[in-house]
């Protein structure tokens, strides 16, 4: 089998992997119907975060069930699967609390842009679809496995209610299905922050009532100017830098609530500012497998259509092109499809 | 007349000030009853946080409504009153959000430590009790202008429910005021961090159930063995050092949640540990004036009796000796009690 690894800065290849296999009875093997290059994998793609050695690549993930462990009870062959980039049992503590990104068995999927992968705990982490899915419901599908139900834990995260005035900070494909999840949670003014005018459109068509340009003190300045001078209610900030940081808190109106799901490479934050500003602050790496079953029905029902995001579509063995189109901004999103799909 | 001020680092003096008399119409000017030191004065007083020139001190008061401006309506000469150490107008949005401390009019008392005090926003800062109070009740009375109120947003922030691990981060009068106010709220286990005996006693009193006296990874260990490896429901900070939030933070179960009131003085956080144990973040000055009337009530029906926080009481006139007191660690917190009281 070939799958994805990257060597280091901008060197993704595709090469022969070993093809994965059972190696606990809780895991499931997959064959990937559809993959896709997320925001998170630019960071070590950009030499921001290390790589040690050759690392596979990928986290977002579906695809139909080859094969399953002796223990696995809830997903069986043949049926089409999605689960999310976090592996969890489902059962422990902080699972059943919701925050299956804690889970105390806790991986993280890494080797999923390949025609198959392995995936431990399925029990705990697949969700199979009511049936096999049609073609055009692929894109949508695969973006409950992260993108979706990150911007969704973004939007939770920020306590959205509905009626809120809500702000949206990063116009990746986070921040985008963020615009979506706040205008299904039932968000009356969804302030979008983007300069770039394809996101800007696909925000709009998400929901976003309106649209900021402006940036630093004057994005503040117009985010107040958009909210009688208070600040907006929930914020979702979809970057992870300190400058998106300081946007989204000095946005918030007292006893607002940020939600944050960028991850935060070497942020320092000077908490003076978080403090007087009374902002309730709540993120990290999305619980996706609280909202599988929610998101998956909505994409199911044909009631939101979330695959937009992807504005790029490359057979699995361009990988590289995928990550070269997003690091360039050329891309929102790359879906990449196995020749075996 | 003659009042508190601070020249510099532990240079308290009780000198000639002039009297405060109504500037605006929404102005009140009070008869202290009794104030007290605040941990939050040991900043200036301790010289970590710099004062520009001679400051007139204190910010937690009661006492009696002398007269009032014209524009007043909801209290009157003759009253006893208790306001926030945060001024508000109590109308505008932030305020009807009950988040009074980001009040679009917001002042900071802080001349209360004499025997009058101008108060500005009457109307919305001050809370009359039902009838004049007898004396034994004054102390109590008198930590719901901040320190109860603040221990209170502590457990609020934090989102302490019934039957929840709370656990409390800080000894001082804050600190024991958040275990008060988590076993009113509920709070099934309350685990107060401390190591000294006095305030073990207090913290005993107030309604903690366990006490830790290790610290750093010690500390979190034994939380954690406390809590069956999760880490507490609610955790309250009262602090305000970047030792005490990184003890908060890994104490705290995924999706868990902590209420920050010690005032970061340039505290930088690593978001890195705060986004991957998924904690939620809430905390600033406490909006006292959301929770005055209630915790006036629980005062009243003698119900609580966060006044036993006081240990040291003083004439006025001694209050440099109450904050070498405290500074000391030789009292948890001094009440002053001017001459004419």
């Amino acid at each position: 089998m070939r799958g994805t690894v990257l060597y280091g800065p901008r060197d993704v290849r595709f090469e022969d992997r070993e093809a994965p296999r059972i190696e606990k009875p809780t895991d499931a093997i997959l064959r990937i119907a559809v993959t896709c290059v997320c925001g998170s994998d630019l960071w070590p793609y950009r030499g921001i975060q290390k790589v040690a050695q050759p690392t596979p690549m990928g986290h977002e993930y579906c695809g139909f069930v080859e094969e399953v462990g002796s223990a696995v009870r809830t997903v069986k062959p043949g049926q089409f699967v999605i689960g999310s980039f976090c592996i969890s049992d489902n059962t422990c503590p902080n699972c059943r609390a919701g925050y299956q990104s804690g889970c105390q068995n806790l991986e993280f999927m890494s080797r999923a842009q390949a025609p198959y992968v392995r995936v431990p705990w399925a029990d705990g982490t697949l969700v199979p679809t009511p049936e096999l899915p049609s073609d055009d419901l692929l894109p949508s599908l695969l973006t409950t496995s992260d993108v979706l139900g990150t911007g969704w834990f973004a939007a939770d995260a920020a306590n959205v209610k509905p009626g809120a005035t809500v702000l949206v900070v990063g116009d990746g494909a986070v921040g985008l299905l963020g615009v979506l999840s706040a205008k299904q949670m039932g968000a009356e003014r969804i302030i979008a922050m983007s300069r770039h005018e394809k996101r800007q459109q696909l925000a709009k068509e998400f929901g976003a009532t309106d649209i900021v340009t402006e940036r630093g003190d004057e994005g503040i300045a117009r985010i107040k100017d958009l909210t009688n001078g208070i600040g907006a209610d929930s914020v979702l900030e979809c970057v992870g830098t300190e400058e998106s940081m300081m946007q989204a808190i000095q946005s918030t109106r007292p006893g607002g609530s940020i939600g944050y799901v960028g991850v935060p490479h070497g942020m320092k934050l000077d908490v003076w500012p978080v403090f007087f500003h009374l902002v309730r602050l709540h993120g990290g790496p999305a619980p996706v497998r609280r909202f599988l079953p929610d998101l998956i029905k909505l994409v199911w029902e044909r009631k939101i259509n979330p695959g937009k995001v992807f504005d790029l579509v490359l057979p699995l063995e361009q990988v590289a092109e995928g990550y070269r189109a997003m690091d360039e901004r050329r891309a929102i999103k790359t879906l990449l499809r196995p020749s075996s799909a």
